[in-house]
């Protein structure tokens, strides 16, 4: 077994014994599939978006989400509130900057956010990586069909310059925070015919990086797990509702050995 | 084979092949089940509703649904702004008046949206399309027991009144222009027995209205299908949980050629 | 059998037979859940949450549910709104404090809530209940690990303090009015890993006390019914996504014969 695989499962097994209180500031249309894939996981989800009381929930939380899904002016600034105050007490933050790219309000505000968070990781598909740079190209959003591969070029100078660690999914994903870069290959193309999997893959790599203090080793672990769970769940079904139901299963039923001898972390 | 099943499988089929993104601004309770549905359809479902950016979401979408189920008057702000820049650049506009005549607020909202933006085509239930006349009697709103035969006798002139396509939904649907008309007797008891079926029928005929410029026919052939969707997830599940997935999962195994097959629209 | 188990057969009975209009402000994470478990039930759900609209909304409902789950202040604004109206026309309000105890702002609004609608009945974890308490302590919130045991020793002279009943879940749940107390032992270990059992749970109660005046009897019976339920899911599924499929479907079949028969209420 390679050093990437053990360490997913010593982080899988780490997340069913602390069970940490993931607190999530996310989309509309995936908090219900997200809260539920955090407790088959292991982790305990809260979800909170008043500006009132975000700064007291990440005071008891273990790890941050900021998701700009379904974005308002409202929820950006809760989200610039939580983020500042996990800043403040160096809890880790995982940005996911959906759509980035599709407008120019999403654009800006995903580069707000992390200006004004410092995340630990970014998790977004090519298009939306690609984005956050201020010389980004107008992206088609959620739906892109940029290739990882483009991205990984200029992935390695942006997470340089953006200190942080960015998390770039695809057939194969790419996790790197500038100087290390892993890949990972698990996954199904299924995934991408329900919605919110790619928003509950950077929930996923908070709750790993709530037990777990390496940014690019947690969500490469994170990935790599929830990747295996679509790929326990296509054995069972072969449609996107039932798939749906079995990939929450899976998360419940693989236990840190078969994470250990199905995940496919390399390096670049 | 007649002529509105073929159109129904070649929309179905041109659907698949183009992917249209449908930008929808709707309720709370249906996004996460109307974007897999959308998705399992062959769709790129968008859910984006902030002020700031729903015109330019409108720009790069082939479809627009408004749904006011969850309504507020910030969303109700939204929906009109979006409708608007639809309108202007010729996008077609799906409305769903969901429990219009329940509330003055939501009657009223209703009218109002449907006024300010010239949608192609209107879905509600009877007593909804009803409420939506100056006249309009007060219902109980999403859970009417109204007869579509009723509303039937109004829809030709309220049709023509609006200017638009009215999609009355129940145990056989009505589609009218004013002038023409078409009957459609697909669909299962069961789908009134969990949420959004409605909102996911709506969001049904604005993804075949992205591929099919005839609204009368996209619509007929969007309730024909998602009605036959129903009626093959009934022959797997007698139970509503397991048929909400089922639904999901015929939605995507339903081959245009089982459409062509499947579908019962007539002419009225 | 117990005259319990015989109360909560006629109220299921009723529930089906009159298919009571429940009107919801609930949270984000939950309200397609709630609204397919209301519908499975029987029940007719209706989600509005707009303060234009609200009190009109009370007045065609049969119960009203109100839950801080994912608060915000003009949530707040709205659910002291709908509940101020519903004391007034003696429609039963359940409150659901999900939370409470977890950040000030969550135990201020659900005591502001409390102390402004009269609710018929409070339903909540040990902690969410305590916390209710002028003296409360500081909980941990929706995760709390409080046993139902250490809140049942203060739940009576809060009931009567608050003027309400008081229904606390856990592995035996409790429902006091501060004068009458029954036990429920019907669940399964598996509703805790599904997002949404106790907010679902709490809509049942008041599914239940649209059909029956007595709230003691009412919440236990609701509580009985959606355990038991959760005790039919089990015997189908083992892992959290196709057990939440199945507690929908049990919600659908379970009869009234047999929720007598499976019925575990007894008295204190």
């Amino acid at each position: 077994m390679s050093a990437p695989a053990a360490a997913a499962a010593a982080d899988l097994a780490k997340l069913r014994e602390k069970q940490p209180l993931i607190h999530n500031i996310t989309n509309l249309v995936v908090m219900n599939f997200t809260a539920n894939a955090l407790l088959a996981m292991g982790a305990s989800p809260v979800m909170a978006h008043a500006i009132d009381e975000v700064a007291d929930m990440v005071g008891i939380a273990s790890a941050l989400v900021l998701n700009i899904g379904t974005l308002s002016a409202e929820w950006a600034a809760s989200m610039l509130a939580a983020g500042r105050r996990a800043s403040e007490i160096g809890l880790p933050v995982v940005v996911d900057p959906v759509g980035a790219g599709a407008t120019p309000f999403r654009t800006a505000t995903a580069r707000r956010i992390i200006a004004g968070t410092r995340p630990a990781v970014i998790r977004g598909n090519a298009s939306e990586i690609l984005s956050l740079k201020e010389s980004g190209s107008g992206a088609r959003g959620v739906d892109s069909r940029h290739a990882v591969e483009q991205a990984a070029e200029a992935a390695h100078g942006l997470a340089a310059e953006l200190g942080c660690t960015l998390a770039i999914t695809g057939p194969v994903d790419l996790v790197t925070d500038g100087r290390r870069s892993l890949r990972v290959a698990n996954g199904h193309p299924l995934m991408a015919r329900i919605t919110g999997t790619g928003c509950t893959a950077t929930a996923a790599v908070a709750a790993f990086l709530a037990v777990d203090p390496d940014p690019v080793r947690a969500a490469a672990a994170a990935l790599a797990y929830f990747g295996l769970a679509g790929e326990v769940a296509a054995q069972k079904a072969s449609a996107p509702g039932s798939f749906m139901i079995q990939l929450l299963d899976a998360l419940y039923t693989i236990t840190p050995e078969q994470l250990e001898r199905g995940c496919r972390i390399s390096n670049e």
